[in-house]
């Protein structure tokens, strides 16, 4: 043997002893069909104790018992270069979904992503405001990776040398079907730790392991009924006789509105913050607040947490903040006790005693040319790229916990979330206005755990305007966001009274609304999804040539073309919204009758139908027994105790069912029992007539119901 | 003290502590006007450890000596979160060039990039092909950080909260000066890494850093004089007698050609390669390399690296490849001397002794989605991101010793390089096919000590065909590549006669382009390189506003216009190429008088003028006392020891000197002095009249001059 020869297998014989000195993994079942595996030593600051919420254990009982999902020693961990490598094996067939909010794309395998905290630039790379490191197989079981660092992902996009399962060889000079992204095996991650923690959620269907994971969050978020409203965020530089004008003039004119957001100008300084109510424009802030309430209309706070060096707070939290600013404003280090002790008294002091309902927390993503670098330093020691995986759970928790010391709910925005975040009482938005993106982002919020809202500003038409007003009325948050541009709902003349409609239909709507986001708190199950959770639904992504000229494409790659602008809105409908521009569209309906909302007419059964809708309809249907309870329109979320007379509707050919949830819908009482699930059954009888039946309300739980009313829509 | 302030006092104390213990920096000249810093443990594999290039002290020595450029004290390292923090000072006014093949910008203060080897992807942000961790300063220094990581770098877009210099802070709501990106003091690096080496190179001027930073790399390459000829690639599925028949159409039509290159049909199988001629397509290849030699025709070999289970080489280099595959090919660890004598001894007894001149090495860069990934391991136990980030220096360095062995020059093409590849043979191209990003990415070439060909490949029009060939003709290789499209030269009738004049220009030129090249090799400087390179000009970037509304800037984002469509070609030349569509444009003059290229007539100094120029020529100025030496026009390249006519221009008022560069043209004898440097003068006579000489030739020393005329272009 040659000496060089001698090194060489020296040198292999120490890779090996490395790789075989990995740690095995260990594993424990956390709670009933979530699994937790443990190798090395994994960092001790991670997403779930950022977010640091408590599985609910006992909804996770409830569900389904079912296996460990995989083939145990199909997982492989190793160490390699000061890093933690993961394997997760993938068949034929599998599709993959999830890792975090994507804006373009649903089907994720053949991905590769760095995960990372974001503003969404245009591309699904991994950079996004929740980066969530959880994904979702077709064939049933969840993974999550629990760490708070940039987490590099081949989803099914790499091909090992010992693939026991490898792709064929082929060779391009000759033959057509070479393909520049050859068949993978498996799901391969890199954590830039010393050890890793991860989780697997059972199924046995997607939708399964989706909500074991909502759940082992806490369950999702359950908002107040007011957050359920409209919601209009005025003009950056409104003072407070602006806002209490623009208030009177919704009550005037009859469109709904239950809160109004202030944005910067309500601070005394913006960019950075001082969280102080700005003396001028708003002379007495708890007057204001307090009419406002009086009007049955709630204040949102817009504010970022940079810390003006001339904010009051300022020589306190200066200490607890990190290395570098944003805008010149102090960075608090919310992982520090202090530093959130500081910041949200502050909050407190200024804000919610006096009456703020809610938050919006902009800026928590971060564009890298404004955020703090990954070269920052905090004290508490966390890296900066730990910090920013985390900040948007910790401004989420950490101002959630004001509320809730209260016993008052609350219901705002952010503009970064992770795992861990579905039971914090937050909707994420951007700074982007794709209105196709927007949807796809509402789809793709279901596989991560958190809400998203395609929130309206500005348009150039008044197709426009209602295009996007039919589907912020279909999604998480119904808002009006004129912060730059002054637009109120009646902005555009000839739309205005199809606006009107389309707000008071998401208020007649808010029982059925309010019971989903009730099933994803207690049940997990996304009141927005992805049409690939539904049974019956087999559309798979088709792989097409991108172009033939190898000039425009050298790799000959295939473009995937799926299914992004239609979703599930809560158990029964299916939205189908059309754009601008569009009057026809097509669906595709998932197997079982589908009937239309507006008219209860049959229109297909697992097939694609092609629909045609006036300006003032979005293409909505429903499942066939479907039942939708609406509440007369009004223009503010039902008080609690208030009784509202209901219209309850079925539509097609089979009986439904459907259990009614109710509370206080503004405190937390009902984390003390006091809510209840109301039968509503509709069943057609001998005589060949529908009759329906809505269980009596449990003594002592909380009823809203006044009279109701049906209406069996499919004749 | 409450306990808990107590904890965060002690874990204050522990960062100090931390950050403190951080190693002062060790510092030493290693060379004239270069200073070697290390702190902590660097990595023993890096950029310049894969080049294993010798620096030229020598040259180094001959340039102007000069002071450390920087206050060292100013420049801090710090250990964080297992890796290394290095900052740098920057002062108001500085701009920063560099930071690799960059392709829409020039300026890069601001910038915030993970420097990483990979494809282009349509924006500057630290991807691309060459991401050289080397920045210039307009103060006249550079500095190289030299390490195989992935790098991110704050070039001056962080701001610290202890900054001496910070920015003004601002109120967004009432200032309108308010500014998302305010002043940064500094350029901050993250290399994660335990330790860092890093080099700074003194000035005074911008241009001198450059020089030292390509000499201290062993010198900028020189190419044979066949290199810097015309180059044709075929249609990648030519057989031998298509090639031949092609290079017979060049003669017979009147195109100059140096060298062919084949494309993936030549071998056997490709994507993955088995490196061995196609038996079907290339029955007799030796005798095919031969023939074409004898018709003054160098061939040039496509070729990736990944390796073929089916190549003969397979069994042999198995051990030595990575745990991933690229299209299920081997990936040779070329870190590895086993790896690299199993596969280069196939180039050399397959290819280099038949006669093959030089290789273009495809896909060393990656785009994601075919290379390895970064979970792969190889057997050097190097990560996958330090081979990502050495891959092209490796390949070109292993193949350039091949032809260095037989004391042939070569020249060829390559899709990634790095810090240390200067003297390396290789030409840098892309799959990319904008124009524009074209001319950009030959300007940033020269801050980087890489080199860059604007490729033509196929066009729409005749006219946007002519403006490529233009361009192309104006750079390091003058290439159609036809890999696909199967274009020729005159592939457009209506402009065949205009491209055979510019492809004859390239060949008249090339005493000049040598010359020019040796300038590269022997005093660093690059051949082409940005006009802020240039003395006395001022351009500035610009910023702009860029676009006054909200909804669209939401942080009122200004955007930089900057000069990035001219350049310097060699000491005398200001290339201005026109785009399609254009026939006028504007040309940022430098302090001087400036000539037209053409006419010789005076245009400006130092101010912008506006040229027209018709579709047959490319708008170029020559600098006052510019002396341009061409040659007959021809279809090949000189052979060593051939003396050709030459004609001599001078431009301008002033008198003229010029340092004519001659060697044999193919061999490396020039490293044993052969080689010459003639001087030629143009001095006005008290007549009034021009009068031009050139030193004769040393005897002993080569001489490829044949007689001389001259032309002095400014009456």
């Amino acid at each position: 043997m040659k000496p060089l020869n001698r090194v060489i297998v020296l040198l292999q014989f120490l890779l090996i002893t490395l790789s075989v000195s990995a740690q095995g993994l260990s594993w424990t079942e956390v709670a009933p069909g979530v699994w937790k595996a443990v190798a090395g030593k994994p960092e001790a600051y991670n997403l779930l104790t950022a977010a640091d919420v408590t599985p609910n254990k006992t909804a996770l009982a409830r569900l389904e018992k079912a296996p460990f999902p995989l083939l145990r020693e199909e997982i492989k961990v190793r160490f390699q270069d000061g890093k933690t490598y993961l394997r997760l094996p993938l068949d034929r067939t599998e599709q993959l979904y999830g890792f975090g909010l994507n804006f373009q794309t649903v089907h994720q395998r053949g991905k590769i992503l760095q995960l990372h905290v974001d503003h969404y630039g245009k591309s699904d790379n991994g950079r996004t405001h929740a980066p969530v490191p959880f994904y979702v197989s077709s064939k049933g079981y969840g993974v999550l990776i629990n760490s708070a660092r940039y987490l590099d992902i081949y989803a099914g996009s790499a091909v090992r040398k010992d693939s026991k399962n490898p792709p064929e060889l082929k060779d391009r000079n000759t033959d057509k079907t070479w393909s520049a992204r050859p068949y993978s095996d498996a799901v391969e991650v890199l954590i830039p730790a010393a050890g890793l923690e991860f989780y697997v959620f059972a199924g046995p269907s997607p939708l399964d392991a989706v909500r074991r994971f909502n759940l082992f969050n806490g369950g999702g978020t359950l908002p107040p009924r007011w957050g359920l409203g409209f919601t209009q965020r005025v003009h950056r530089l409104y003072t407070a006789e602006q806002v209490l004008g623009e208030a009177r003039e919704f009550e005037e004119k009859g469109y709904p509105l239950d809160f109004i957001g202030l944005e910067p100008g309500w601070q005394s300084k913006s960019y950075p913050c001082t969280f102080e109510w700005d003396k001028g424009r708003f002379p007495e802030p708890e007057r204001f607040v307090r009419e406002l309430l009086s009007k049955g209309v709630r204040i949102n706070l817009w504010t970022n947490p940079y810390v003006s060096p001339e904010a009051s707070i300022y020589p306190e939290i200066a200490p607890f903040t990190a290395s570098h600013t944003v805008w010149v404003g102090a960075v608090p280090d919310l992982s520090m006790p202090r530093a959130r002790e500081v910041l949200f008294s502050k909050f407190e002091q200024d804000h919610v005693r006096i009456g703020v309902s809610g938050y919006k927390i902009d800026e928590v993503d971060g564009y890298d040319s404004y955020l703090w670098p990954d070269v920052a330093t905090f004290p508490s020691g966390h890296s900066a790229e730990q910090m920013r995986q985390t900040y948007g759970l910790l401004v989420q928790k950490h101002t959630f916990d004001l509320f809730r010391k209260n016993n008052t709910r609350t219901y705002g925005l952010v503009r970064a979330s992770n795992a861990g975040g579905s039971s914090f009482p937050y909707v994420i938005y951007n700074d982007n206005y794709s209105h196709e993106d927007f949807i796809t982002a509402l789809i793709n919020s279901g596989y991560s755990g958190v809400l998203w809202t395609p929130e309206v500003r500005a348009s150039k038409t008044g197709e426009e305007w209602l295009r996007r007003m039919q589907t912020v009325c279909f999604s998480p948050m119904a808002m009006i966001n004129a912060w730059s541009s002054g637009t109120r709902p009646w902005s555009f003349p000839e739309v205005a009274e199809q606006v009107k409609q389309m707000a008071q239909l998401r208020m007649q709507m808010m029982p059925y609304w309010y019971t989903e986001f009730a099933k994803y708190h207690y049940q997990g199950t996304p009141p927005f999804r992805s049409m690939n959770l539904e049974a019956g639904f087999g559309q798979e992504a088709r792989k097409e040539k991108n172009s033939a000229s190898l000039e425009e494409n050298p790799y000959e790659e295939a473009v995937t073309r799926e299914v992004k602008d239609q979703y599930m809105a809560g158990e029964y409908l299916l939205v189908a919204p059309l754009f601008t521009g569009q009057s026809t569209r097509k669906v595709i309906l998932p197997k079982g009758r589908w009937y239309d909302f507006y008219t209860g007419t049959f229109v297909g059964n697992g097939e694609v139908i092609s629909v045609t809708a006036d300006l003032d309809k979005i293409p909505v249907f429903v499942k066939d027994g479907g039942i939708i309870p609406l509440m007369a329109p009004r223009l503010h979320a039902p008080k609690a105790g208030e009784r509202v007379d209901m219209e309850i509707r079925h539509y097609g050919q089979k009986n439904g069912k459907y259990l009614l949830y109710d509370d206080d819908g503004e405190t937390f009482d009902y984390e003390k029992g006091r809510y209840s699930w109301r039968e509503i059954k509709v069943e057609r009888q001998p005589d060949g007539q529908w009759k329906g039946t809505l269980a009596v309300a449990e003594p002592g739980k909380p009823n809203s119901v006044g009279t109701v009313s049906w209406r069996f829509m499919t004749q």
